[in-house]
């Protein structure tokens, strides 16, 4: 790590100021307003008792996400996706990524025949908007398995939620290493990545895509540890706020 | 006007607990997230300089609006219409409402060639998002079109906006016209009733609707009156809120 | 009302001439082809024993309507909905008016568990295309529950008609309140109102829009006035076509 | 030729009753609207000043054309492709079989930068829409075409039409060729086949199809010979109307 | 016939070099991987048991048919119908094609209730694409029919194919006609006529279009003369291609 | 590495055979039919001289990449993307994936204003499809930008390509990292890994999923490892095929 003070002061092996707004909505099974600076996802997690009919009759639940930004979250506005009448390419990628980091962490069999769908809705985007509703979303889905519980859908003595999971963008930037990336930061970086790292700090996810040149094993390491002490963050700051009392 | 009390301790006349979170977006050119009590709606309003290419060269600005809900703004999750690949009728219509509510204000020569869109989106829903939308997007409008004359992209003398404009829904309950309906409300009413009314009190847009029964002239007026003293109310929160420093 | 003559000759609370030729469609349980002057809407009622999934058990029927207007009804052609893969904003709008109209009329247990679909397509436009297709809807609508009782799909002595509807257009245009607008009239009106009513006289719906300046109380109750008026010439109209021998 | 009668009452190288209302539309350049017996169609032709993009600048003009049906044309009720969201296979087979048709006897050098779009509309169907549909879109567009010339955007002495077209199906039915197949009669036919003829007689397109059995050389040539006879009988009915004054 | 000899050195009642991988597909139940020149279409036969539920419980079974091309099959890339969001006309006209034909020589009872997909994907085109997807489809077909009668799902005695069937495309070319079109030939054709024929020689579609100027009886039977004497040399290499042990 | 066995008899750091048929299509302007074992991916190139509106003028080349499966390049059907209108998430992803590998290892200054189209076609799957798509598009590419360079549309001296790119799947099965997974050993992998790597060993690309459980950093190590050398195999076959005279 060096002296590298950043646009908005942070060294590079800091997080932006993270907020967790749990139960936002009054009418999700779990939900979460999530601030990774001027990055805000709103994370639903709707519980329906009962699954998907391909997967009636195996005892096991089902947990997915979509992920869509608002026409206005960014800078300049964007097309809605349901007046183009269809869903492009990242937002595919990026729902695809969330759901597979929730089930990382999901015991489907103590889940039971339950489904949990995660709505992530970026309200604001200013860089990182997956890695934060990841985050945000673990939050939701954990509130939502509560409610299942306490509504007898879920067992008293079942453990569905194996471990916790969060996410954090890293990216080279200049050739340094830095955590958690503002926009201003990722349209420069020349490599990007993103690591999705559960509370015990094992890998689910690693991503990492070269920007610019291609990049070495070295790097790949240095990005590699800043994102998992990044992560270790997030992890105690979801803890802190699924401990509050509501 | 009788006695009774509502669910929520409203009087018959009373609109819930309005706030207008001007300036809710760090990107967009005017912004308000508006509640109405449960229900939540994020105004943006998008500037560009230009207009569509079927108005070029006539010398008038254009406004037009789109609504949508997140999936979970409801009590129970709704498909994404971006998912369906379709809109929905409902969507389309209240689109098409907005935009009309607020052209019905806005004299297009003054505006020049500009264009703003107005996005509307409900983040929670309890009765009233189209009213609410309404009320909120011409918060964000006049802020749009401020940010537009700073920039110099609308003339210092010319006059946009020539009056204001908010809505309110009303509804006959058991036989009793009331002001501003909540879902439960809203989903008991016999004749539901949504008004549209300039800052001077005049209609731009009136539309009643029996539910149940239909309804006669002199159950219409009174539904008409509680409307246009609720928009009167709106009307001087919105100068209030126009008027705050930012 | 004033002396003023209209381009076609018609004094300002008059209707345009009125034809409807019932039992146009060889194949359809309930069938009216409607003319408005120039306005043609071909209108046919689709009778189905049994209600759709979400209804069934209920005890109760189902009444829904689909308008849409060929390509070259118009002075221009227009792209087909189906060709451009998706159904705009007006057509939804309309088809929605037209279904809530014609329920407002129907006892749905007493139609019992059978479902009338409604479609309404404009063979050629001038002008009050949705309130032609509701008026026509009704003789459709009246002669398929007729169609339903004969094949004995609904009971004897049931009244799943509890009233009939009609539907005009109603607007202002040099100052002055006018009844049945046509398409050079309509495309001119400073307000423009379509107004539905039963047989009793009651209201079922009011969509009154300011297209120029907004609209006072007195303007409103002028408009309402004519248009209640056109309903009840409309309703003797209906009754006449329904009590003549097919 | 045997003695056989139809269900109808025809003999089996007869058409059925054909009427020909040309002129039906008060908006298109061209239009007719035709009865083969039971069947239905509205055809208007739009005649619009200039060509598609890709035929810019190369003198030449173009005919297309668009098939639909009516959601309650048929016996029983086929949903809107406008609300499917998608043009059947049989919509786009036969939109593309109309187009052909007309452009064989259509000089597109001669009918200049114009471009003339037919729409063909089922209101009622009993078989053979398609023929009929050719047959009088072929009048439509004799009206668009001297539309066109009359307002000047042909020349005066440009023949674009250089022969006329109709169209007829044939069938075998009991081992029996028979000419203008009633929907009765299709169903049963062990071959269908669709021939489109012109003026002089030449054929444009032949497309026959095995339904039950595959057909021998000898049945396809009495088919043909039918076809060729009735189409000459349309030829005839055709010139009639177009002779007729408006 | 006469001594013209074509661009590719072949008489004009020559096919052009024809092969068949049979069994080419590692999965599909039946498949062939089919060459007409330069024309290679892949068929795959995909066998279910079961029927489509609008067909459960009549005893019969249920061949259908997919066309499509690869974008860069043709000389210019041509966009992907999945990336346009809907099937081309051509597309739609095609498949149904092949379903027709292959439908005509398999007797539905017999192949008991079982569906068979057929797949046609062009992966390079040279003319007569849907001519040769018919021929090679039969193959797959014939195949994936064994698949099930050694699977047990068609009974050991049951002949689900009661005749082969073959196609190809002929045309007339500077008057004079052709069996077999490449792509140079084919965009020439002033006719061009697609014959399906079952191995017995009769008919089970006749396609002829006039692409140029109409055609009269004597060109229709020496283009139908070609095409029979084509298909029965085609049936002779399917009959080949399935004797030869796998 | 341990001695290990798998099913089709390779050590665990083995590929499967790999064959690379350049230059298989007729049309495009650079090809390669590429098999990874059972994988077979046929990838075309398609040239443009010109690049997209958006990036006129700015003296750039564009490269972009589309990938798709037929329908039964599977062990079961799966429905075509085209027929259901809309592109799944999963093939979304595989494009974006590719292009961005491709993109990687090209000077898009130095290819000038040229675009160049890959499309990667799936004729049959067993494991390792975007893999096999990204080494047989680079052969693909280095082919059609040689076909640019022949024909001037890029200069002589130009070099757009700055290395080569070859891709391949590792993952852990029963605790043991293994290369270049077939299908079945895929779908039972605990974590699966796709690297990009270029041909002088850097990342393009690294994504790693935890299928099963979570990986540490060890294991992901050996998985970057036995990825690098596959890739580094792959590369001496790129370069083996791009040598051989055509």
């Amino acid at each position: 790590m060096t002296d590298i003070i950043r646009a908005d002061g942070r060294a590079v092996h800091e997080l932006r100021p993270i907020t967790i707004e749990r139960g936002w909505s009054a009418h999700a099974e779990g939900s979460a307003l999530i601030s990774f600076g001027g990055t805000k996802v709103l994370c639903t997690a709707s519980f329906t008792n009962g699954v998907p009919r391909w997967l009636t009759g195996k005892g096991k639940g089902w947990v997915t996400a979509e992920y869509a930004m608002l026409p206005r979250a960014t800078n300049s506005r964007n097309d809605r996706e349901s007046v183009k009448g269809k869903i492009g390419g990242r937002t595919h990628e990026i729902s695809r990524l969330i759901g597979r980091a929730l089930r990382a962490v999901v015991d489907t069999k103590a889940l039971g025949e339950n489904t949990i769908v995660i709505d992530c809705d970026v309200l604001q985007a200013d860089g990182g908007t997956r890695t934060a509703a990841i985050t945000g979303a673990y939050v939701a889905l954990a509130d939502a398995i509560e409610w299942g519980r306490a509504k007898k859908f879920i067992g008293q003595k079942a453990t569905p939620l194996i471990d916790s999971v969060a996410a954090v963008s890293v990216g080279i930037i200049d050739g340094e290493p830095m955590l958690d990336l503002a926009y201003v930061e990722d349209v420069r970086a020349e490599t990007d990545m993103n690591v999705v790292v559960t509370g015990r700090g094992l890998f689910v996810e690693v991503q990492g895509t070269a920007e610019g040149a291609p990049f070495d094993k070295r790097e790949l390491d240095a990005l590699l540890e800043l994102g998992v002490a990044g992560c270790a963050d997030l992890r105690d700051l979801q803890a802190a706020s699924l401990a509050a009392g509501e």
